[in-house]
């Protein structure tokens, strides 16, 4: 157990902002930021950010604000992206394809060792150096390979199967696409649900009702 | 100016979820259910479900629970999912051809009616119906339909030029996938920034930190 386990997912679900924010803040050579100024370019509050970041122990000093560097380090540490878990992508369809060549897993705490699916068309066939397998061999790759995590972008009526099949091989966590409910079946692995529609749904209340005032990351509420 | 305007954004966002259960219970044939029954489905309190429902006037009965059709029609109603405003999608690479196949943009509220590139191989060429353009005919093609919202799933670096031409053509809402940061120059534009790295990091983080114990959806924080 951590000593991060009573963090709330709220909390945690800022901390991947906070990553990119200040790794965009190194890359401009920014080398030092306050609360305030933080705050402002996050769309957050000061007192927002100074208590997410207490949650970890600080990292601030007073009035002279966080060193941006050794901050984002921090977070990276506390997100596990140093990290090098082997993951898969299950469904090589439209959105495991647009996944593949567009995430950079490294960068992310992972390091994706395989794809898989059924069309014997892209079996074989790479993408960005990482060979798309037949779906029957899943076991025998799953028991040389160990992926921790699977990504699930299979159509939902395949999820069942192919989810129960992963649950077996020891997968950990479950980055699901397929709109499938996979938490009741499996409360003892993570899973982490995208619903790209319902970030389009948030856009339609804000143009019907707000008239273009706000503005908002799906992971920023 | 809607009657709407104080309510939360992290209110707003549970609205998608309310409706995409709701829908699947209608599609189940279940017509009525109890605050506490559709907590325990969602992952939420019951006392959450029933703050959240009373934002909007409430719609339940004591004693009675909720009818799921109406209440999802009523959901519907507030997010603004019957609407039709056209939509256009910047950018026909992995990931914005993944939106295009898979995203029902119909039954959202949207009407996608243009998908815009610049590569000569796809120009011409259809996704699900829709044509994409070469990004030169943009101005003359926003003219003409006028479209309300884009999808930039362009690369970051051809974000700040192709919003500023959207913005100038009348563009309402971005549904942001480029990683540029359009608030700040774009403050009276809504914008729904999604980024999928931030999803996958916060996997890791259960993953390292949690151990299977927790699972959550990117809009249910």
């Amino acid at each position: 157990m951590s000593k991060h386990e009573h963090v709330s997912l709220s909390v945690i679900r800022r901390l991947p902002r906070y990553y990119r924010f200040l790794g965009d803040l190194v890359k401009s050579s920014v080398s030092r930021i306050s609360s305030r100024e933080l705050s402002q370019r996050m769309g957050l509050t000061a007192s927002q950010i100074r208590q997410d970041l207490n949650c970890f122990g600080g990292f601030g000093q007073q009035g002279y604000g966080y060193n941006t560097r050794s901050l984002q380090g921090e977070i990276g540490s506390i997100l596990g992206v140093g990290g090098e878990y082997p993951a898969i992508i299950v469904g090589a369809g439209n959105i495991g394809r647009a996944i593949a060549s567009n995430i950079d897993f490294g960068n992310m705490g992972f390091n994706l060792v395989g794809i898989f699916d059924v069309n014997p068309e892209i079996i074989g066939t790479k993408i960005k150096d990482v060979t798309i397998h037949d779906i029957s061999s899943l076991e025998e790759f799953c028991k040389k390979k160990h992926p921790m995590i699977a990504v699930l972008t299979t159509p939902r009526d395949a999820a069942p199967d192919i989810a129960e099949r992963l649950a077996k091989l020891g997968i950990v966590g479950f980055w699901n696409f397929s709109h499938y409910d996979l938490s009741v079946k499996y409360p003892n692995i993570a899973v982490e649900n995208v619903h790209l529609g319902d970030s389009l749904m948030t856009l339609c209340y804000m143009i019907k009702n707000i008239g273009g005032e706000v503005t908002g990351d799906t992971n920023n509420v």
